[in-house]
């Protein structure tokens, strides 16, 4: 059994109010591969790189116990890279430069000893690269999560509808479950939604949190709130990361499960955005991870009898 | 013992995306004083209206077990009257017209018989106002409870900040929390508005629930995910007046009872959303709120191990 978790592996140069990087390394895969591998020993990774990807950092992925053999790393081509800056309230930000580079005809092959895939993460990717990786796996796996975001909302609605039929959890923020689904009452975009194929959604409000729902439950986890937020890079993928990761290791899902799978989630999430990209993420101690853990059960904790 | 509650009592002329009122009863004492009347039966009212108020609407106090000795009529003068117009995300809206009348010269006399006050809700008013009362109780209640807005910030800061050191609990939105401060991280912002006076500040963030601060502790209070939000008056004032009726029921002041009374503050609030004014949170069953804080917890509960 293993943990798939297949995105972009890239480059992004990130200026916040707090600083500006050069060319970093990161990519939805890397966030959410790195999360996972702090609860789960068996994550692989599918992504494509250039020839510009240094190996340090895929010997990073090999320290934290992630398997690479699914990296592609095509010769004379450049990575993927991604550059934005954040406005003053780090809600928002401007995309600089997108170029697409290896991304372009990206074709995600699933090497033979990646078919004991479980847990599948598609992070953020087109909708029909995320399709071909679940048609590529010969058995179905037992949870199938997908990130998406706007973007392809906009650009390739029907090819997203296509998709999340298959799955069984889908991550989106407010915005996003509100323009899929057409409603603005977020219970009545999630109703819609678990229509549409995932059986659940998990809706990010990034400061504020995430909302889980399905069937009838819902059910909300809150965001430690944090004095400091340096960069909002990656959250996302660390959080979807982190909660397959949690999700694998636990190996049964169901809806009590999936609720400490978002609290480990956005546990890491929390310090993802304490520094740029990944450096936070790359260097936590479990004892780190479980003390934060700890202040989320504190933070949301109440008795009433 | 009793609960005093002093604020606004008032007409309101609402318009949302659903419909529109003519003028109904509106503001902050009423609401508060409502909300506090479901958890503590000895609740009594501080405000002044016109002769246009009606005597049916004072037996609705009445009918709660609200004590309106202290309720002023003004003869040949008018009720305060706010009108308004909300946006279709609900969370904003512009003002159509505010007349003061009665309230220009509020002058907030106290009964006697309102001087075994122990738990003092401070509805929305002017700071003056609100920080004569805790002057004209000759013994200082067991805990005082501040709401305010950010026009007040705007137009009276030195008032605020005078009334803000006498108090216990302060309850604002983020915005408003921000704009005290001057503070964008709402971690921050606590941190500085704690040793402004209050021992405990209430965050109030609409959808996305409430956050208690109380020295280096945080509470993060989830909001219940609603299908329809009809309209949103009166909720902060609603969810201000459940806290402190839960406060004055359990009578002993401590972090822990007050995560409880965010509970029940927000249970009234999601009740009060539902429809136009006061119309829900005048009837409401026991059965009815308790169902409804049930639901509070398990929207939160978690189990990790």
């Amino acid at each position: 059994m293993s943990l798939l978790v297949i995105g972009t592996v890239a480059f992004d140069a990130i200026e916040t109010p707090f600083g500006k990087t050069d060319k970093i390394v990161g990519g939805a895969a890397t966030y959410a591969g790195l999360a996972a591998s702090y609860f789960y020993d068996k994550v692989k990774i599918v992504a494509v790189v250039g020839d510009d990807f240094p190996q340090t950092e895929i010997a990073d992925f090999n320290n934290h116990g992630i398997d690479t053999e699914g990296l592609q790393i095509k010769q004379g081509e450049k990575s993927f890279f991604w550059s934005g800056k954040y406005h003053n309230d780090m809600n928002s930000r401007d995309t600089l430069a997108t170029e697409l580079n290896v991304l372009a005809d990206f074709d995600p092959i699933i090497p033979d000893n990646y078919q004991d895939c479980q847990y599948l993460m598609l992070g953020n990717l087109t909708p029909q690269v995320q399709q071909t990786v679940i048609k590529r796996l010969k058995n179905r796996p037992k949870l199938i999560v997908m990130d998406t975001m706007n973007f392809w909302m906009d650009i390739a609605m029907d090819d997203l509808l296509e998709t999340i039929k298959l799955i069984d959890v889908l991550t989106i923020n407010d915005a996003e479950a509100r323009q899929l689904s057409g409603e603005y009452s977020l219970v009545k975009a999630a109703r819609k939604i678990l229509t549409m194929g995932p059986k659940y959604l998990i809706i990010k409000k990034g400061e504020h949190g995430a909302l889980l729902f399905h069937e009838d439950k819902i059910f909300s986890a809150p965001a430690l709130p944090l004095a400091e937020v340096f960069d909002p890079t990656g959250a996302g993928d660390t959080f979807a990361g982190g909660f397959i990761g949690y999700m694998a290791k636990v190996d049964t899902v169901n809806f009590h499960n999936m609720k400490n799978a978002i609290i480990f989630g956005s546990a890491l999430a929390s310090f993802c955005v304490e520094k740029f990209g990944t450096e936070k993420i790359k260097n936590l101690a479990e004892a780190e991870v479980n003390a934060r853990i700890q202040e989320f059960v504190q933070l949301a904790s109440f008795e009433i009898k």
